[in-house]
């Protein structure tokens, strides 16, 4: 019925997924970057244009090169920058030009080297100005100015995760997928998942806290909840409870725990089942309910632990997506923020979940470029606003993108959007 | 408009909750508990009553003399069990009986003791069985016949629950009560409430877990949703992390934190609010969010860490309420559960929130005998089911009673209800 989410086909009646990479008649200078800067993690996109002619390779300026082969020359950048290879996506049109899009994250923390190094390559010599969404694009803004003489020109974070999920889904054939037989280690596999005709869906972008969003088409969305219980709740208490010192370490452990020295199962109150609520003696009842008890805590490892905080934090996630989905009679559940890289537990725990208590009705669906979302729809904002023309997609219903209308106010780093349409959310705290 | 709710005047076409205490034909032998085996804490009630004439207290068997004089002759038993001596409730006409009811708790994992007590105290020369509710009544239920040939009289547990609410709460005049102005220290009070017309409402019930109840009518409750994140949770983590030994000391430490040392708050991201979506720079993005940094977790103190617990598992419990209240259109939410106890922080963060994210529709209410409404509603069936002659009740809405049904058969030890007028509830995990 659809075609293959490519991107390639064009589809009578259907959305032409193809235009949402824009056509622009004035191309932003380069480089092009799309840099999302989290409560943990700063994702940054940097697109490396591949259709240069000779000529404009060697009118290139120098701080472009310099700035270019340090990017694309490393994997790693001091001592926490990592360049995603494997997510790497080549050949995409993007603002007229062909290149590739190269994934890059360190931590926030880290935020002021970047700004060093930023001058060390003398940035400000190219651009006025650095596109960013997340919090951090506020929350560093001054400092950006006053060491390098950078404006923060400020995009929506939430703006920026649809358009990234859009565009990098449309442009990536494998991008969607989803966890078959979940709940037996022996069959369980990843299946492709195909994502062409999403709505409606629901987005939980699990980074330090955790934001859901119901999406009912491109251009509309809103912030269903939210919860603080996010992928910086289990770094963080996993690093008190077993000393461990990164993320990936924090996931090793928990691979190798068992929750259920921990945990407080419904068997271990009932001796076995609870019948009249159908609730099964393996589930879990009270989590770190037995860690009162000295003989228990004794008893529990540091990869105990890791996997109890790994399992609560998965399952209180999950519970809370499922309750929203229920409320916005939604079926398709779209998992994504860094707290699942690596972590195919919580992905298999919350696919497992999702079905398990839905009676199969809802599925839990999962994306390649986890974290990037926010920093894609960021590169996309930029080049779009920096045209001065505005993204255009047809739509099944011809609903105005009103969105069109904030965009060249953007460019305005003091300029905050304030979008109306979405004031019918439920406040709840949690932030990506 | 409604009566005082002592439950001494009768109002034409409101309910006569006198009658919800049992009119008996046939007294069901003394001694008169009831038991709600938790997965952290037993609640135990003890009926004692003062209306014998001489002669019947002289007929009194020795054994009822001793364990009665054992209960009532002291506040402490063993180096764990504790009589609430405040929360006695004095001249309560109940089965036919007047008296005072007596609440008394202690850990579950102190059931080998009570059954040595048990046998030392002779119960089994009075009574075939022990009447409970709560997971332990099902774990314990070989235990108890194999030491002491007792049968266990088994209830369940949320049927016990509302049961009791509706009594205590008819019959204790200050039972419920609100927090005014829970967000400012200064004029924060606590408030009686009339519960006297309370449908709907919705009950959270945090013991070891959490279940939330719907509650429509007397006769008219489902279980909407649950999760594991509770006492339990708050009780384990922080023995795990502060190394405390008491409920009382993890509440004690945690009032002396402050919990912004170890979570990410909105404006630690933001650097101010987040105004897109009116998230105030206060509120908790990131729970623990900032102890994966070294120099963070070397600056928190115990006590931090105990607050930081508490303001975790209490925020995500009035989260996950507040969602339930939405979706079955329900306003006010009563919090139950020995959570709750000596834990003033708690009610108060959770009054706050549930005023505060909607916009002042929700109110949070509270009940004096927090953890005990489970074991008085065991207690009830107990007696009604014993006299022959069951609960009877009027109804505004001529409801059917469908439970009466099922009271015959709840003293087979073996027979486990099973109502299928529960069967729409959410599956979730989370018990109390």
């Amino acid at each position: 019925m659809m075609d293959n989410g490519t991107g390639t086909e064009s589809t009578g009646g259907a959305i032409d997924y193809d235009i949402l990479s824009p056509r622009c008649c004035v191309r932003p200078p380069m480089p092009w970057f799309g840099m999302d800067i989290g409560g943990t993690l700063t994702k940054l996109i940097y697109f490396e244009p591949k259709d240069r002619t000779a000529q404009e390779a060697e009118e290139e300026k120098e701080t472009i090169k310099v700035i270019h082969s340090y990017l694309i020359g490393n994997v790693a950048y001091g001592k926490t920058g990592i360049r995603d290879v494997h997510l790497e996506m080549c050949n995409q049109t993007i603002g007229g030009r062909t290149g590739s899009l190269h994934f890059i994250r360190f931590p926030t923390c880290e935020m002021s080297a970047f700004i060093d190094l930023a001058k060390v390559k003398n940035f400000s010599s190219l651009a006025t100005g650095i596109c960013a969404t997340g919090g951090g694009a506020y929350k560093f803004e001054e400092e950006f100015k006053q060491r390098v003489n950078l404006s923060m020109y400020k995009f929506d974070e939430l703006d920026c995760l649809i358009k990234g999920i859009h565009y990098i889904d449309r442009h990536n054939l494998s991008e969607c997928y989803y966890w078959k037989n979940p709940g037996d280690p022996d069959t369980c596999e990843k299946v492709p998942f195909d994502f062409h005709d999403p709505y409606p869906y629901l987005v939980v972008n699990v980074g330090s806290g955790v934001s859901i969003l119901a999406v009912r088409a491109y251009n509309d969305y809103k912030r269903v909840s939210g919860t603080s219980l996010g992928g910086g709740t289990f770094f963080g208490l996993c690093c008190l409870l077993t000393n461990c010192d990164t993320f990936e370490e924090a996931i090793a452990l928990a691979s190798k725990g068992d929750n259920t020295k921990v945990d407080k199962r419904v068997k271990d109150i009932y001796g076995g089942d609870y019948n009249r609520f159908h609730l099964p003696g393996d589930i879990v009842a009270s989590s770190f309910g037995q860690m009162h008890l000295k003989d228990k805590r004794e008893q529990s490892s540091r990869e105990d632990l890791a996997r109890a905080t790994l399992t609560t934090i998965t399952n209180n996630i999950g519970s809370i997506a499922r309750m929203c989905a229920v409320t916005e009679k939604i079926e398709r559940v779209v998992f994504v923020g860094n707290f699942l890289r690596v972590n195919t537990i919580s992905m298999k725990l919350l696919a497992f979940a999702m079905e398990f208590w839905s009676d199969g009705a809802m599925k839990a669906l999962f994306l390649e470029h986890e974290g990037y979302f926010g920093a894609m729809g960021c590169m996309m904002e930029y080049i779009s606003s920096r045209s001065g023309d505005s993204f255009s997609y047809p739509h099944p219903d011809n609903t105005t993108n009103d969105h069109c209308d904030h965009r060249p106010g953007c460019m305005d780093p003091d300029h905050h959007k304030s979008d109306q349409r979405d004031q019918d959310h439920t406040h709840t705290n949690g932030l990506g």
